[in-house]
């Protein structure tokens, strides 16, 4: 029955997954199911204490490392797993120089066993979702009274306020929000001389923390005195409402082939087939998705060259776009989470 | 003249550092005072070419590794210098793997190389200095007016929204802001459930960014209708005004000892002794102070270890504390600069 292998790592998201707690400076050891071990310094040791329930709590002082070092050297193990995108050159040297036991690299390795996420995860995704849906409806009304004659920057500084609630809530990332020619650029900066306008087309991709589990989503839209962020949109110009339905047309058809059982690239065969069909393949210039948890990129990715299997309780966006150098771009994404074998858009219905 | 050693990058301070341009997706290489190449991805390209005049700006596609592997090749170098702090283990492997020549790993590569300031760096730091002055000053202003029952969380989040002065300026890290026996973790978070009253210990620590260049300063003050951020600071509790006294002493003693030639752990013992002597030696948990520049955390260290010269052009914190646990805490911080041998506090005459 002792089928669990050794591991150490550092990463506080794989922390958080292993004992519901992390801190900036820990190390988190387990060689088997009743043998744990949280390192940390004097600063975190009370409050981890609190809150580990399935670890030793270990006040490491100044030297996590060392600590490591004699807790391996004792349990006599033959290998201990880490993950060589964790831990910098120095650091590992320094754990694993002379122990005599074999560290064995494994990319990704607290991010494989997220990846099919708990019915608790789920509902705390949702429940991010669900937040990250307000902000964007808080945004909508502030743009409406406020956004005519702002720069990125100050429409930026806004989504950041609106989309942390007070304080309440973390972001995922930094909102991305761009004008006309700037969303054209998939990872667009803020810029002071980009001013909105009526009739501009806006992107805004942004999401929230809730309880440390991710948001993220996208919306494409026409500025106007009305504008929403909802799917349907009108653009005035045909050009864009052309680019604007392929990229929504995309969108269904990647959802409409996600289930238990299909390769993650036929997804995004999916969505990238109705782009090329449309002559704008070469405007698609990243992959369809990525997975959403603690990290709010994770895996599975949603690429051509992705062969992960979709399985029940895997979450992860669809975000097909098109970016026309100069000109615009578009990108719509919602998240998806695999439920009862099939695609469940997350807060479809309150869209 | 050709004594150059070559080297490989990829920290964005780093790379802010050699070229004035960084990205998220960026390796630099230099090999010679004319030979140098900065890799990116086509999202940023562009901007890159912008910006960097002193190398040559390479489209490395989706393969930053592959093409940083073939630049080295074709260069025969003997050896190439990197920073394992740096290069995860992954990266590192894939970067060096077959490549037939000796990566010399140097710790804190760059940061010992931006150890010294030119005048340049100094004036944007103190002008850092000062914006965080200026956003004391504001955050005064605000807790005398709506300060009172408000919790931490409150308070943290309007200490952000002023420090980052409406999007302009950049935070150097999240504010510390702490009440009484919360003052007493240094790196105390803010809670919901501790609410500001007159009379209450209120410890801020926070800086901002100002092109990029980081200030650090923290100020330990006893709330009221005139509370200010000065250092002389009044407590109707005397134990209080003793621990303030003494922290205050402490610092002004490690800033009585900086010259050039002195040795970093000569100051830190300055303030040590101070607080020692007054019986609080065990409090006192952390370095008297660290350097400060593109990253918030550089070289060099002011620690009972650190046997630094102090040189023209360093620039550094001083910042003592005493941690009274479950009860409060005092720290009192400023930055120091070397100028023409000795210490400048950053921005004094302000105070």
């Amino acid at each position: 029955m002792h089928k669990l292998k050794p591991y150490i790592a550092q990463n506080e998201n794989a922390l958080y997954y292993e004992c519901g707690f992390s801190c900036d400076n820990a190390l988190f050891l387990r060689f088997g199911t009743n043998e744990a071990y949280f390192l940390t310094d004097g600063r975190y040791v009370a409050e981890a204490k609190e809150n580990i329930k399935n670890a030793e709590v270990i006040d490491a002082k100044k030297d996590l490392i060392k600590k490591a070092r004699e807790i391996i050297k004792k349990a006599h193990l033959k290998y201990i797993i880490f993950d060589p995108l964790e831990f910098s050159v120095a650091k590992f040297d320094a754990l694993s120089k002379n122990l005599n036991i074999t560290f064995i690299p494994q990319k990704n390795f607290s991010q494989i066993k997220r990846m099919i996420k708990s019915k608790d995860e789920l509902n705390l995704i949702s429940q991010a979702v669900h937040e990250g849906k307000k902000a964007f409806d808080k945004f909508c009304v502030f743009i409406r009274q406020e956004g005519i004659d702002k720069s990125e920057e100050e429409l930026f500084f806004n989504a950041e306020l609106i989309f942390k609630h007070k304080g309440r809530l973390g972001l995922s990332f930094a909102p991305i929000i761009a004008i006309n020619e700037n969303a054209a650029k998939p990872h667009a900066l803020p810029s002071t001389n980009k001013i909105l306008k009526n009739g501009d087309l806006l992107l805004l991709d942004a999401g929230v923390k809730y309880q440390r589990y991710c948001s993220d989503r996208t919306r494409t839209i026409e500025m106007k005195n009305s504008a929403t962020f909802e799917k349907t949109q009108h653009f005035k110009d045909l050009f864009r409402q052309k680019i604007y339905d392929t990229v929504l047309k995309a969108q269904r058809a990647a959802i409409d082939t996600i289930k238990v059982g299909v390769k993650a690239s036929e997804i995004d065969k999916a969505a990238r087939d109705v782009i090329e069909k449309a002559g704008f393949g070469k405007y698609f210039i990243h992959s369809t998705g990525h997975g959403v948890g603690l990290d709010i990129h994770e895996l599975p990715v949603i690429s051509p060259y992705a062969d992960t299997i979709i399985e029940e309780g895997m979450v992860f966006t669809i975000e097909p776009g098109i970016y026309l150098p100069d000109n615009f771009g578009v990108r719509i994404e919602d998240m998806i989470a695999i439920v009862e074998g099939k695609a469940e858009v997350l807060n479809e219905n309150a869209q």
